[in-house]
């Protein structure tokens, strides 16, 4: 990993300063599309067990590091952590995605147990500890949660959708079962995001990738305020830690949600245009993205225009270059090797 | 069917009128909700089938007149009929939706002849001619197409998918031969919409339902371009004939495609807020949408509210009430019938 410099520009960035060049990291950085990371899955039977599994995750969170100048770290570990860790049944399977039992009535939601999350957490918290003891001193750590309204559409689902059908009908249908499950979800996120803190996270983010799905009445209720409630009592019980809010495909909605849940940071996706990015996102608040991982996959010429316009549009203001989306499977190396220096020598 | 009045609302509203009540038709307002269309669909072995028969298509397309107070017809039909058409292989599996032999190369692109069109269309422009000959004088009906991205992005997927990874992966990769595909795309479309407007339909809307996983330049160039291209061109052959553009999922590149593509009339998503809509989208041009279709299979008074707040915040200008998205198949009838009664007293 490269010497320590003074000041981390990551954190620069998100306490809304212009950093040139900026500071990068990729969501997924640690995954499946290097080689070291395949070696240390192919050590335990799920994906589940290794985000328990305090060394292997530790290991998995700075092999990134080591190959490419990014400027942090995020823990290895899944959104779905903390239904598991309530007790909802969670299963990896292989080329699947996650599969649930789903939670759909007040009996489902009667069965989780809130108590459970300090102990199942720990795990996570060790892999922090680990992380932050690993790192060079100007290399922050990035714990993370699901937002409410994603981690309560995957527990309703039982799996990854399109649409959030199932989920979004329940919430129309059933508003009290959908608001005490989101509930228990902003005490579980307030509780597992603290946690990260105590180990030793210097920054957080809260994907909400489902955001997109949601009309404007439901974007408040689901998305924004319960954002809203975790970012405030984090903030309370964690002062200075910033954190990154991404509502993944809330389109014009991402400028209220940046007003709204006092997040320090927003990360955009792809499909959000630059131009709005600037002056609607940008002009409030540090921004994140939100290159195409697709494209990252493809390589090429293409890949580096793009990058270059990304940073023409965005890094005459508080920026973090980052993907819109996590970093795909089958992506080259070589192609993310590629991006770091690009972005680093710009 | 109700008796003719002097002139369509729907019209009117798509000439850039403020017609009060608003006109209302609902996508997808033909199809499995109806007790009526189950039975159709019952005597052909597949969906497909069923858009090929003219006589039971258009008993198809008229059975929502029936039952409610709609302001247009939607000529029964799939978007995937194009693709079929140009002799790719599509099937309907019932549950599971379209499954397509995947276009991938050269060699898959080649096999596809714009020549079979016209006769693999004949049986749809039949179905236009039935319908209108039924129809009251003053009810319009709609005609359409799949915009190129989203018929491509099906005919490379090969199915339904989540975010048309494999659609967008091989557009960055093989930018020509993408090109290739919806340039045959944009030529079919506007023969086949040319086709359904010489058969009677007044009104053609061009549905772009992926719109949304698209980063900014591949928004313009694979939607926003070909677009325009068919919109330009079937108005120099039919013009008079508006044609509403959905791009759902577009968000803020809404804007930009209601400016660039040159279609008279907006569709516009569930997600997008009605603010924005207002401010950003009906100041230029008239729109229509964006109840959840969601909300109208639960039904109950937050229907109510919603449909009254979509017509306080949209009803003041060019308005087509309609939801986001197609009819559920679990819809009961009696929500719609509700819907409409209360968007016809409004």
């Amino acid at each position: 990993m490269r010497a320590p410099s003074k000041e981390n520009s990551f954190l620069r960035a998100l306490s809304g300063q212009t950093v040139k060049p900026p500071p990068i990291w990729l969501m997924r950085q640690a995954g499946r599309y290097l080689p070291e990371y395949r070696e240390v899955r192919a050590k335990v039977p799920s994906f589940l067990d290794l985000c328990r599994m305090p060394e292997l995750a530790a290991e998995a969170t700075l092999q990134p590091l080591r190959r490419f100048d990014l400027d942090a770290a995020i823990v290895f570990s899944d959104i779905l952590v903390v239904p598991y860790a309530l007790g909802q049944k969670v299963e990896f399977v292989e080329g699947e995605g996650p599969k649930l039992e789903p939670v759909r009535d007040w009996d489902g939601l009667k069965r989780l147990q809130l108590d459970g999350l300090a102990e199942e957490a720990a795990p996570v918290y060790e892999t922090v500890e680990r992380v932050v003891a690993a790192l060079p001193e100007n290399v922050p750590l990035i714990g993370f949660c699901g937002a409410p309204w994603t981690v309560a559409a995957y527990m309703v689902e039982g799996a990854g959708s399109k649409d959030q059908a199932a989920a979004r009908t329940l919430a129309y249908r059933q508003p009290e079962l959908y608001q005490a499950l989101i509930n228990l979800l902003v005490e579980s996120s307030v509780r597992y995001l603290e946690g990260q803190v105590k180990a030793g996270a210097r920054v957080l983010q809260i994907f909400d990738s489902w955001a997109g799905s949601l009309a404007e009445d439901e974007f408040q209720r689901w998305c924004v305020d319960p954002t809203w409630r975790i970012v405030t009592a984090v903030k309370a019980a964690a002062p200075g830690v910033p954190i990154i809010g991404f509502p993944r495909g809330a389109g014009p909605k991402a400028e209220h949600y940046a007003r709204a849940t006092h997040v320090d940071a927003l990360g955009c996706g792809t499909s959000l245009p630059l131009g709005y990015i600037r002056s609607h996102l940008q002009s409030l608040l540090p921004v994140q993205g939100n290159l195409d991982p697709l494209l990252l996959v493809a390589g090429g010429a293409e890949l580096d225009r793009r990058v270059d316009q990304i940073l023409a549009m965005l890094g005459d203001g508080p920026f973090v270059f980052n993907l819109g989306h996590g970093i795909q499977p089958d992506t080259p190396v070589e192609h993310v090797a590629r991006l770091v220096a690009r972005v680093k020598k710009s």
